[in-house]
């Protein structure tokens, strides 16, 4: 076509240039380091590997999405707003803070975990951009990628555990959960995890996806499993306190009187406000086992110079402020939407709903033998978004096949036209 | 004393709890990793060894600080503050943005960016948590540490690039820049540092600590050397168009055909809000050499998943409604505040003041052998602290012995006292 257009010369000339720039293409492509290539989010990657379509007949609702405020039913406090409105007109807090933070949200923070037996000090905490950073920090002052070093994660459990690890070299090794008992980590395979390389256990509690809250008892045999090979743990307690009304959250740090525990978390679902990007890293240490891991942690805080500061400037009015009723209404909505669809999904046949008692998600089995036109449960996804234009994570994103994981946080009237729409789809599809 | 205090079965007890604890401690000792062990901040720890102490007679003015607002007298636009205001009042920006950021916030960078030749696309624009945070993503993207690869980085310099690159075990290796030719590198020097590991170069214009502002000329040899050895530039912009009046800044991607150019900036040193951590990158990659590294830097920006929300709704606005006068006037006082400092420091025996052109920093030397009492910066600058309460970072910090920096952005009335105690304290000990 080109040849028809264009004079020969200029043919010439452009193909040279063409070839000129192929060659120098070829010389400059840049290749990622090692870190960048070990980086990956496994999600995104299993959810654009899935060529989703949605039934265009009917509207998109995604169960899949774990933020809680992109729906618009559930909104930070007017406190949460205000607190940060008072800072902006105030204007002492535009300039850097320590990279640890201000003393004084450092201080409101402590204060706010020190509950029931857990007791903190402002130089305990370290805030961090968002608790995705804190994990960050904790996995790099814990565990050395040039000593091939490992740390355990929970099965099922949320990706970035993974994504952080792979990306710093780590091997992320997986204790399994125990779908038949509320969740609670199978200690024995837990235990035969554990070498002489493993740096860290990742304990998540309450848990994404499982929506699981663990029993005293049960953190306190976690714990002794810890104790018995001198584990450090990180517990991310990001939906600390984030349980359904008549449960009680027990933070794994009150339990402990020896195992030294980074405990994770931050205002993101609490207080929803995710994108705000405030962690924090609350170091427990009751025998002093982690004198230096102190120190690992504010250094590398520096790496990026610590969180937004007007928010960490609103931190203590957030925090103290907040009344208990805003806490008590986010509970009481997740734990009313968790009722229903757990019955919803308990009357479609071949599904089985785990009952959760915290965060927001639940997590369903799909009986695939009752289902013998989906190959996997990815494929069982895939088909209910292109039938009924609904949309959850499926299990792998977690490392359970099988399973599907249901984001509880949308509002009523979409939750209840999902569970219609899902039944419809499973009864289609449904094979005795 | 115990003893006398308690009687002996108690004794027996507390020590065996003592012993108990003791070895508990020793048993669980937990070591940090490589990586947070390289993870150093120099200038804190060149601080920190320096035992200041001020003359307790004379208030402490501080020309040590890199932070424009701590003084008061340099505050963000009335627009930029609304325009964060606004974001809250609205409510829409509480959740999760994309983690390299939201659309319209990366699309309002990339216009903002695109000036004098220079073009982006929002697609072009990673936003991170500071431009901290831009720069560490950048060397994790281009460096490899298993590789056994190296950066280029200037001396003088910026502390942050060697406390990441040494963080990740990626070499720093420095090249020299010229005092004698307005801080421009010494490209003969730089030329010779390039061997087979070399991963990138870190370009720092305008300068901190040295305030230059590289001519178009300077540039252009620049990057004729990375172009040379097919190196990629990280170029660091975070001072761009921070420049005197009747200076002109160019940013390097203006000048590139064919280097690829990661270009490290942000809001905090230009709209004075270094602690809201809005930092971004804009790739610069004419040849398309950075296919796989744009990809890095989305996967990289997922371990934390970027920067405040707040801030990132708030972009559009800020970088649409500051008004020029805003700059030209922080512009304006910054170049009155070197003049002065310049002109007092030119009348000081002993000392060489170099002239800046932009940023916010003015270096001088110390010409040790006038100041024989002294056997270092460091020592001159530890005593001018004890005797007149003057304290400015020493050219160690910087990779320059012999040397200190002025920090800039000081009230007026402060700058001129502390450059009358500099030149007492100068006169007070010069030798001929």
């Amino acid at each position: 076509m080109l040849d028809k257009l264009l004079p020969n010369s200029k043919i010439c000339i452009l193909s040279g240039a063409v070839q000129n720039l192929q060659l120098k293409r070829e010389l400059w492509k840049v290749e990622p380091s090692t870190t960048a290539k070990n980086c990956k989010n496994l999600i995104r990657e299993i959810v654009e590997g899935l060529n989703l379509q949605p039934n265009p007949e009917k509207p998109v609702i995604a169960l899949s999405l774990g933020d809680p405020t992109i729906y618009g039913n559930l909104k930070p406090s007017a406190e949460t707003t205000k607190a940060v409105l008072d800072v902006l007109y105030e204007g002492l807090c535009n300039g850097y803070a320590p990279s640890v933070g201000y003393e004084a949200a450092r201080a409101a923070v402590a204060e706010y975990l020190s509950y029931d037996g857990a007791v903190y000090q402002s130089t305990d905490i370290v805030l961090c951009s968002g608790c995705s950073s804190s994990l960050d920090i904790c996995i790099a002052a814990l565990a050395d990628a040039s000593r091939g070093q490992n740390i355990l994660i929970p099965r099922p459990g949320f990706a970035i555990y993974r994504t952080l690890a792979e990306s710093m070299g780590v091997e992320p090794r997986y204790y399994n959960l125990n779908p038949e008992n509320h969740w609670e980590a199978d200690l024995e395979h837990l235990e035969a995890q554990i070498d002489q390389k493993t740096a860290a256990v990742i304990l998540n509690n309450p848990s994404n996806p499982c929506g699981s809250n663990y029993s005293e008892e049960h953190l306190r045999n976690f714990l002794e499993v810890a104790r018995r090979h001198r584990l450090p743990v990180i517990a991310d307690e990001i939906y600390e306190r984030l349980v359904y009304p008549g449960k009680k959250f027990i933070s794994t740090a009150a339990l402990s009187s020896e195992v030294p525990i980074l405990v994770c978390g931050g205002l993101a679902k609490r207080f929803l406000v995710p994108g705000w990007r405030l962690g924090w890293i609350a170091v427990h240490d009751p025998i002093g086992a982690f004198e230096h891991i102190r120190k690992s942690l504010a250094s590398l805080s520096q790496r990026t110079i610590g969180s937004n500061t007007l928010i960490q400037g609103a931190i203590p009015a957030i925090l103290q402020n907040t009344p208990q009723s805003f806490h008590d209404g986010l509970a009481k909505t997740l734990a009313l939407h968790a009722d229903i669809a757990f019955e919803r999904f308990s009357q479609i046949r071949g599904l089985t709903p785990f009952r959760p008692e915290g965060a927001m998600y639940m997590v369903v089995e799909i009986s695939l033998r009752h289902f013998p036109k989906f190959t996997s449960g990815l494929d069982f996804a895939v088909q209910m978004m292109r039938e009924e234009s609904v949309f959850c994570l499926p299990g792998e994103c977690f490392q359970i096949p099988g399973f599907l994981r249901i984001v509880l946080t949308v509002p009523l009237q979409s939750l209840e036209e999902a569970c219609d729409r899902i039944e419809e789809f499973g009864h289609r599809h449904y094979v005795e």
